[in-house]
């Protein structure tokens, strides 16, 4: 199985329309992919699914479905949410080109990346945009810059495709990076450990937050780092109650 | 309006589904094209088009319906037609980024170029195929290489698109990066406390610090990041001494 396949997750995230998923599965496989993971689907399965998704039915077949993103994810170490809205607070973003260059390096060193996709009418929240390490971005025209989800689905796939041949850059880490589950951990470990030294500036205590969030994620620590930082914030907690 | 927009004629020859005539039509605004010409559809005008094709009724609106494919490719020098199959006569055939690239330079010489697009089913028959200058493909995996129409005008436009104007990926830092000095401090300051805290591995000090300080080297952190750690540190410090 080639890496990309083995490694790329797709995660539709409430999709209301069934033929949407039959059409993204059928982008994935024409792009060898076929990791496909549902996140409360409206209505599947469904006739209007198997009809669209053509000769990818076996993409269909082994959906997952997931009452939660986190669920999901859990096993990925990268995250990249698909988004074409501006957000009030920035986040690291990236074309569709420069993610799938990033991508590839990734799973050539064996780590599970997942690629989120929102609703159709109003992609996804906040709170799904911040679980991501990165937000990706179609370049579209700004008169028009909304595509369908499955269209979206297919530009990536065939981005990954046509990536999937490069030769990898050399591996530098010598440990596995945390799990998105670890680094949920490790970023809760560390806001109660913030609550707790009363350092959260009450007029804007969200903003500092989500930035902090923002900065574990961009950081991508390994199991050896991640597990220190458990251990310093272990032993601050233990020193401070 | 820009030259690819100009200049490029997107033809769908028969399509059986309105729908993806209006999935078509979306796709071509998105990626800023608005020249769509059709071939004997089957039903057109349709309310499945004009629902699929969102904000892009202006494109299916302004489309004309032909009844040959010369007429409606006369004004064009140059006629790519998209095909997945191999033929059983050879013809000049490019992948679509070397057509995307050969599509940008013949729009800035101010030459008319069309796409053509076949048949949900049966594609292009071999006659309408060799009305064409070059044919193109869309590299795809070997198992189920063929696109839904649809999708293969989007992969198309986008890389027109993308070949049009690079467009650089957003800046998402809003305060400047740490510089050197205020990273060192911070690293300094992360270390005393890890000894304040008797966390260092005796065994092997050095090694679990210059890890550490690696990741903090990679974060990269900017002015608010920085500041709040080191907050952080600050607080820590005051409750353990």
């Amino acid at each position: 199985m080639n890496p990309i396949n083995r490694y790329v997750q797709i995660v539709l995230v409430e999709t209301s329309h069934p033929g949407n998923i039959g059409s993204v599965a059928r982008a994935m496989k024409n792009m060898g992919l076929s990791n496909l993971a549902l996140i409360n689907p409206k209505t599947f399965p469904h006739q209007e699914a198997t009809a669209l998704a053509g000769n990818a039915v076996d993409v269909l077949d082994n959906a997952r479905v997931f009452d939660s993103i986190n669920e999901a994810i859990k096993d990925s170490k990268v995250i990249y949410a698909t988004s074409a809205r501006d957000r009030t607070i920035e986040w690291p973003t990236l074309n569709v080109k420069e993610a799938v260059e990033e991508i590839n390096q990734l799973v050539c060193e064996d780590i599970e990346v997942s690629i989120l996709f929102g609703r159709e009418d109003r992609g996804l929240t906040n709170e799904e945009l911040q679980l991501a390490n990165k937000h990706l971005i179609i370049p579209a025209h700004p008169e028009y810059p909304v595509l369908n989800i499955a269209m979206s689905t297919q530009v990536i796939c065939y981005e990954l495709f046509q990536a999937a041949q490069d030769i990898p850059a050399k591996k530098w880490q010598d440990f596995p990076e945390y799990t998105a589950e670890e680094l949920n951990n490790l970023i809760d470990h560390f806001n109660e450990t913030v609550s707790s030294l009363d350092l959260v500036d009450t007029d804007n205590p969200k903003q500092i937050m989500t930035r902090m969030e923002r900065m574990f994620r961009r950081l991508y620590p390994d199991q050896m780092e991640g597990n220190f930082l458990r251990g310093f914030l272990k032993a601050v907690n233990k020193r401070i109650k």
